[in-house]
């Protein structure tokens, strides 16, 4: 049943997690990461299709596939949280509920970081959480998808 | 056991919740996410210390009393989110793990409430969430706290 | 009748009007001012609640109360209006018609003061009237409560 | 006798009243508008020169004029409000007293509205009150110029 | 039959074109565009009444008196679209649709040319285009009125 | 013969128009646009060559393609105007005529989308005309380009 | 002979001289100031037209006028300076030399004063030193006008 | 004697002094501090009335009582004085010689620890000498109202 | 007679003049200024004393010592003008009429070059009118000095 | 073995060399910078490894690369150093030192030229000495990896 | 013994304390503040050397110079307070502790005087207590260098 | 041979090089710094003037005198980097190619080091390297001289 999966987008440099900067990001890595969201949208009955890529256009591409056979999409943008209006464009074009996710809590690092155009366009957005922030995400859109 | 108790303090008009702007803030009163809050922390061993005020000073000094009983912070400072420095001191000053959540995504609302003083003293910050956003608040300190 | 009730609330310092500087703020007391409004809002068939704090919490609690008994709101924030989104918040909350008064026109003064944050929630705002701006607000929501 | 006229003045578009965005400045038309101001006036024993231009300059000129037979001003500059600083200026050259009325709440809308060159110059500021606006200026000048 | 008309607006300095700085604003006289506006709108089944004046008021009350017959307005503001709050006022204060027109192209120019008040009000803006960006305008009025 | 073909560059989400968010970018479908473009720069004799992608560097790829076989250019870079310097650059590096062209007004919409980089090096600019806008950038370069 | 006449132009407000604000503008006339400019031009064997106008379209129609029979233009923008682009647009235009001249000091009152667009299309400006200021610039066109 | 008694006050947070932050607050408790100032303040006859609050309320309400009995004001306003125009605005109304004390350079910290509204109201600030700049307050203070 | 004696105070760079960037400061050199500011000031009566330096401490030396026998300062401060606090202090400090000369028109040129610390503190100030403006300066100051 | 080879980065428009702008970046082309490189680099028994793309994705995976086989980068960003934090990110994660290149002196340019994200994380920066500054940071690259 | 002495550094226009500005600087001359100074730290056993200068250059020179024997500085660095990075970083190089002196309450002045680069540097900040901000200063370093 | 020597100027606090902040400027003294360049020079045929001094003055006295004998300048302007348009004015004077070097990379320091006056007159900046940019400059110096 379409509506019941999910996308799971990581944006640049999310690839490295684990190895980048664990002081920042921690020590997990992205395909820990992955199945770790997998297991927990199982637990809702969702599944989850997960993409990371360094290019925007390909995160576009991708949320725009979502719109064919998914119900809700959890994205960690990473530095093109800051910089990307197409990206944001692409969320709310394909009108499903979004929930942003940041592994290290942005307001305490550089101010450049502090904004976020995705911000503008997801329902919830949570910082700071490390992976448990994506299980969050899986949380909340599996309660907002819920009738 | 001192450390396994969390404060949990709402800021000001939150006191108003369930009855006031519901298109923003839900219907959930604030007792029900007391409630809550204490009913899964309490799966997790913790207990729960609720305040609420409407009182800056108030909110200083609840803090500050959790040096002496709590092991981490639950905090929705509501609008002094993004005037009050002296609340955001006197997190840093008790030296706890908090958690800071706001109910809408303040990200989408007037840009004066995009900015909190809060979210640079937390290590998490979630926003958008609804009342769910307190649950993994206490979900975050849970594991936070677990050796 | 508790439609025909209204709130007046002045804000910090305004304790000590006609005593403290003059030349920005008049000879008027607050106590005559409080009459003042009393006896013209009688004319109107309203009765008035008057309260001053210095305390920003005191005075978002009464706003509060004027919930259950109040048709509107008479506010002068003082020096919070420049800096309180707590405040603003509370009369967005309860709902009511607020007019908003102060009694030097501030547009002349600091820039700092140039800026109310409760002016982008009030309906009216009156400045540099003196005393008589509380007039004009029981006038303007005599008007605007009369069926 | 001179001092005992009031000059109204109303800027730019606001002939349009009562036709124009009436959801902003409600139904009220300036034909209206002077009449109520008149009258009201009158029970203070003050005449009342009404003018509306569309132009700048004829509202300078009119300005200057009052020199020679007002004892006080009431302006609506409308949109000069934000761009006008000679008529601003013209204000200050007459040297009398003057009340600014704003029909709709200006701190409520764009943010290029919030700021008037010529509340720096007047004594008197109101915003938000509709028609009203105009009344509460006769009283105040009325007020102000009664020994 | 009033909605087949429009007018064509041109502000100050505009009387110079063909004469005044040509490597910015081409060799094309002011009266040359009349003709060219009025024959093509012709083709659509629209006549023109075409106005300029370096005065705002005038300009004003123009924009007022298309009310009464025209259909749609073709703008081109020169300087006063960086300056003029009163004009876009005007603009929307008439209802109807409003094309803006710029011959040179603004965004290459300094600074403080960027920003029109009036793009804000009009549905449709060109620039660079030269004398042909008018008859983009009659283009986009006609399909914008035809039924 | 190379100077009688025009790159039509649509950049991201513009793949899905005619169905996303029509109450801004309108019902008319990407392939409409093209064939609308196609058929009337055939009339001026020029031929015509549509990219779309969602990827800034094919975009830019694109654009030095433009070099070898293209009179002119008319952009339509969607998100990518407010936060490529690059597709700018790219636009600056091949030296042909360029057309940008918005669906919408974007000086209507968000702040962040009133400032194009493309438009510090287009030749023209048009916005808020709909689909009506990719016409006009054909008839201003079949102009541009006529000897 | 065409070249030898100045054009000198006074700005809003500035018909008050000698009467308003005499602490900041003198007790000089204008009639006076237009004598003494004529006075010493004739020394210099040069004609003079002045005209005064609180109307911004006015003083463009007679800039406009000078390229007629002018051959430099002496401007005392007042207000205008800080608020019309234009008036700065009309002096680009007639492809004149400017003399820009204001009896008081404008870096000494308010920082809106600070700025003036005509400052950036005169050749010399003067401040501050009253009734002399206006001599000065006649000095200096003769100047700049002799072979 | 009225005129020989100091009020010390002390804002929010500083209850905790000696405990909280000693890196950048040092190791002095705030008892330890208002013992110094008492003795200090006796060796100049001066009478030493001390409060701490993390109320804002309480330390403007703490101000105005000062009006009776005090002579002169040593103000610590820990965060408040970034955020409380409240408070400054107190200190105005009553008239005392104030001298400002921050324990840390400010001037070093965040940028919005930079700005004092206290300052603009103090006859002196001193920042960053630790504990002893209570003691410089004063010495400020009695050499200040010595006749 | 010490009232009889101007200071001239050429600053930075400006010992160059007459053979650095002609088209900008043209070619008459600094001691042909020297020369026929001496010749004009004795037709009033005046000596000059003429300075010039590259060092900022020596320019203000050099204005410390006019206290003893200079009557008024005519400065051109060059680049100094916009970084130096120091200087236009020092012109406070001995409380002499100083006018102010810049040799271009400092408005035409780079934005930093807008502002001048010295136009706040001097009583006129001329830019762009060449040498001739050092000759202005004179009469001003003979003006301003005739009892 | 891995330390000796460097990574050649060049951003996007950077394939266009020698052909594009030339006044701006010189007649050299890539492969001759390559070449130069190449030559440089082996001197000091460095190999290189060239890559070049319009890409930002492809950019962030060849950094990405460079971290199994490269022991430093020199890159060039392009217009991709004024926007793109996803770069920088990308260069901080590889944990090499970074030679940071412009071939022009970007400071000499637009403003939005003056910043570089990525020179917030390179080691070294170079502008405006042409192709020249690529051999000196292979120079640069040299020296820091020589134990 | 090196430790045992202190620098005391006065900056641009002190030199002239006591005569300029008396109702700012107070009519304490330089000389007595020296001696103040000298008599203070000798109690403390700490000898002193006093420079002022007018040139940034001499002062950098005796910080520099500090370095070899002396064991603290105060310094009041006048108007470079705002403008000289150079002695701030002088300050910074010779790794001593510096206390920063303001005879005026600089808070209370124009807003360009709110900012002193050495602030950032020095330990300690007084503003606002007339000379004895020296004395304290002396107190502050006495109390610094004890062991 | 006039063309045939370089000037190499050192700017404020550059005399304690390789004593001060090694962990920012390093270990290398000035006196090695001018050998290093003196050495590199000589190879290809250029000699050297090296100057170093703190008053800015002085350093503009140089650069002035560099315009008799030497070809090109190398100059590290240290904190008059950033405050000094004097300098900058100074080096477009000579109209000699200009090389600037800073030691650190300054645009990963504080924000206020990021802009320098000079580099907008420099052909080139290199930032950075430590002592090896000088040797860069004189490549680049060596490189833009020869025929």
């Amino acid at each position: 049943m379409t509506e019941r999966r999910l996308l799971l987008v990581n944006g640049p440099n999310l690839n490295l997690l684990g190895t980048r900067q664990p002081e920042i990001y921690g020590a997990t890595t992205l395909a820990q990461i992955d199945e770790r969201v997998a297991v927990l949208a199982a637990e809702f009955g969702l599944a989850v299709r997960a993409v990371q890529s360094n290019h925007e256009g390909v995160l576009i591409d991708q949320i725009h596939a979502a719109r064919a056979d998914c119900a809700g999409i959890i994205i960690n943008p990473g530095a093109y949280s800051h910089t990307s209006v197409a990206i944001a464009d692409a969320l709310i074009a394909v009108e499903l509920p979004v929930a942003e996710v940041h592994l290290s809590n942005i307001h305490r690092r550089e101010p450049f970081r502090h904004h976020s155009y995705v911000s503008a366009v997801a329902e919830m957005v949570i910082a700071g959480a490390g992976p448990l922030g994506y299980e969050m995400a899986v949380r909340y859109l599996a309660g907002r998808l819920t009738p």
